[in-house]
């Protein structure tokens, strides 16, 4: 089961973070870009191929140091098809380092076409017979504006392909509350949807009682949290915010449970963009990163043993 | 403007619909598939050929008869790379046509991450200073959960590019209940999305009073139709639900305004796979497609006039 392999991964390594792998162009080491614009041109190849150079030094700095990158697919569609290529091509390449990939992804729609979605990042597609795999997750994210019919239609390859997803249920944004904070009978509508997603979760439990089915809360929230995650005992948590958005260790502490699970944690620009300190050189740009990775596996580590949630 | 295009096009070929372009590799004729399969034996490149031609032939047929096409991403994501390729180069061949482009691809994500998605499906990507595009459509479907700042990520494009989006509000499915219709403070939740989208649209009305910033409102469920139509005058609707979902014209009638504006209503394999009607043949598909897209304009039209709706 994905939860069991994650949680594994996170004790082998003493490390419940996640890097997101959000590239941005006019960050990467123009070492790298030069040398593909020089052969590609002005062109998404030159840029696709720079973006996934740059992700595979990310990755050989860190895959030692976290159980799980998330790529951001939007930061590759942004690239055509090119760009996709670069998303595949980094979730091949993290994958082979033992890395699990959660595809940031927030896909979502009616049953037969989140059944669509779900083939193709979490199953196998059929073509005559022949099973193909299009995307390479280990788990998702999901949006749940359409309600249970459609998140149901991930579960089936969830079960067969041992994969997970995680649900928005508070997201990071300043302006999540406007939504998600209404109050329906006395209950907010990010615990409704809490509820939902803890509902489908109970059949998706692993061994260490916590399910493949999860739920994405951002750091920003803490107060929330708090409360979300008394809903929602068994889900793991996907929690975004931590540094360039303003969550800290102190904020995130509320997303695990007592023993110090329950969670993983994401941080984007502030690993990948590490070298931007004046400290680090554009060339030193995987040194930083991993420096960047090993402050905040540190940084959480000692907070949640100041609050006795030691899982190690 | 997108909205102004758009109505000229429905007043133009006298309908207010569009062809969901969803293919399903299992319901294309044979003809079309063996001749792929033979060349590129069981792989994505031959179920994705296969598609590109079915949809050439489904945009031939009909391009003079709707004045829009909406291909749900999901279908072609599931045939990887591949999939991608074909779902924009049937975007190109659609728009060479004079057709309108409707991604359906319902993203929608944090501040940056949602400008992402835009320069990706209705903006320009920067490459060293070159501006290239990487997806093709003239609007997009856009799903709410996460507020208004993720929303407002999509406005520059829409602006600088003359495109639209389409907000989910109340869609099709059978659960959308479940989260949207939950009443908050006497209102529904779809009903409170109705008004930050009517609060957005405002800047973006054109010449017939419409704005290019649109609403999803599903044909499956005509009373809330009529609630929202009131709440979001100058909003245009994308109904999808009409046919194989089970709208009927008398459904979707309330979607439009009392003179005829304000919706253009989607079907997908009604058009699609027309053909599985005993009458027709499979290397008939296009002909049958074409007379299925007469007939649901001719059955909108005619229940338009009978209730006063005359656009023409």
């Amino acid at each position: 089961m994905f939860v069991n392999r994650l949680i594994e991964e996170i004790k082998d390594k003493r490390s419940p973070i996640v890097v997101g792998l959000d590239p941005r162009l006019e960050l990467i080491p123009s070492t790298i870009k030069n040398k593909y614009f020089k052969k590609y041109g002005k062109s998404f190849k030159a840029a696709a191929q720079s973006i996934l150079e740059f992700n595979k030094g990310i990755i050989d700095s860190v895959y030692d140091v976290v159980p799980a990158v998330k790529p951001q697919i939007a930061f590759y569609e942004q690239y055509g098809i090119e760009g996709l290529i670069a998303y595949n091509e980094s979730c091949r390449y993290a994958s082979e380092k033992g890395l699990l990939i959660i595809g940031d992804i927030k896909r979502g729609d009616i049953g037969s076409t989140s059944k669509a979605y779900s083939t193709a990042h979490l199953g196998k597609t059929k073509v005559e017979g022949e099973k193909l795999g299009a995307f390479f997750s280990d788990s998702i994210t999901v949006n749940p504006y359409l309600g249970e019919d459609c998140l149901k239609e991930f579960l089936g390859d969830i079960k067969e392909y041992s994969k997970g997803m995680f649900v928005l249920v508070k997201t990071s944004n300043p302006s999540s509350s406007q939504l998600q904070d209404l109050v329906v009978e006395g209950k907010k509508i990010y615990e409704k949807v809490a509820e939902m997603v803890e509902n489908l979760s109970k059949k998706y439990i692993g061994e260490y009682g916590y399910s493949s089915i999860g739920a994405v809360v951002g750091a920003t929230y803490p107060a929330e949290t708090k409360k979300i995650r008394s809903l929602m005992p068994s889900s793991y948590f996907l929690v975004p915010g931590y540094g360039a958005q303003g969550g800290t260790a102190d904020d995130v502490v509320h997303s695990f449970n007592e023993e110090g699970l329950g969670a993983i944690i994401n941080s984007s620009r502030g690993i990948l963009f590490a070298y931007k300190d004046e400290k680090w050189s554009e060339k030193d740009y995987d040194a930083a990163a991993r420096e960047a990775a090993i402050k905040m596996r540190d940084d959480i580590n000692t907070t949640l043993e100041k609050n006795g949630k030691r899982y190690w």
